[in-house]
């Protein structure tokens, strides 16, 4: 595909066992919902079922033309012919990663502080996701919450799109929005974990 | 490199933890005392650090012309350049990791059972690693202990060069070469753990 992508709004998925659907239909109802792209997250260390699922988003948002990123796993991501790949501070090198992948592929990458946001500047990045804005509890490892203010200060300096990720809700993301105009939203439990991730979607849309 | 290798003395690594010497320290005596390959297997959820070992260890050994294979993750084996991946029951498939890494690599697969071995003789891979032979505490979610005597059975199917691995010491490896003569022995505690990794592997290959 080419390396386009809208980061409106972002769907991170969250542990199976979390969400009220099975993987595949959460997925399905956020982008009936209007989730613009979706990100394979697991946490799970059986790398065998991480490629079941992950083949099995390949194909559905293939179909749908919504771009579709592994996290961490580069060797996944090229398994199941994903759009891209997301690093963390902590998973193999950026510059790494962006060889194994080839230029075409969408790279992205998380900053949570001022240093990290200094040294991605020159990343061979496409997009940056920036948090936690809000606490959360879906990432064990997260690094404290910077909060509105500081998110804004943060964005403001970065050369890529920016996506906001970490403990945003609807309210959230209208007050990001405001401070942010044009930033994205990633979302994980406000949306796996809803009954209706379809309408759970839709309302992170609304005006 | 060429697809060559020897499987007569194979160290896993351990985690660094547990090695009496730094882990570079430990691979280099090892190498001393005759180890003939090395793959890097690590538990450490942070691939940023796994990148930094394993990059240093593919260095080392790349001087010193011992194939060096990494567990599990393509990503890291090719963003090192190793010269091959050892890939476990429930890691990605072997099939996917073949079509990553190439056909000049080094592909091993782990078999534990007569069912694993069946469908192993199809894959496209260069060795199998056949345990755990004996009980082993390296490995949390290892299968139960084959016994010399199943292993030497399982053995006489594979269609390709095997290694014993899992709670492997001098002894028990002289055993399982007398049942199955050319077989390759693999190494973890047994040469991590040892005050002098360089004796511990060359004690392995007296007769």
């Amino acid at each position: 595909m080419e390396n386009r992508f809208d980061l409106n709004l972002y769907l991170v998925t969250d542990a199976p066992e979390k969400c009220r659907l099975g993987l595949l239909e959460t997925v399905e109802a956020a982008i009936d919902g209007g989730v613009t792209i979706v990100q394979y997250r697991s946490e799970n260390p059986n790398a065998g079922t991480c490629y079941s699922e992950a083949l099995q988003l390949a194909d559905f948002l293939r179909s749908r033309k919504i771009p579709f990123i592994v996290n961490n796993r580069a060797d996944l991501a090229l398994a199941v012919n994903a759009d891209g790949v997301h690093v963390g501070q902590k998973d193999l090198p950026v510059e790494a990663v962006r060889r194994l992948i080839g230029k075409e592929k969408i790279l992205g990458l998380s900053v949570s502080d001022l240093n990290e946001m200094e040294a991605a500047k020159t990343a061979p990045v496409d997009y940056l996701g920036i948090g936690p804005v809000f606490p959360t509890a879906t990432k064990a490892d997260a690094a404290p919450a910077l909060g509105a203010e500081n998110f804004a200060k943060l964005s403001a300096q970065s050369p890529f799109p920016v996506v906001a990720i970490g403990g945003i809700n609807v309210e959230r993301a209208r007050v990001l929005r405001q401070g942010v105009p044009g930033v994205g939203i990633a979302v994980v439990s406000a949306i796996c974990g809803a009954e209706n991730p379809r309408l759970a979607a839709a309302n992170f849309l609304c005006e």
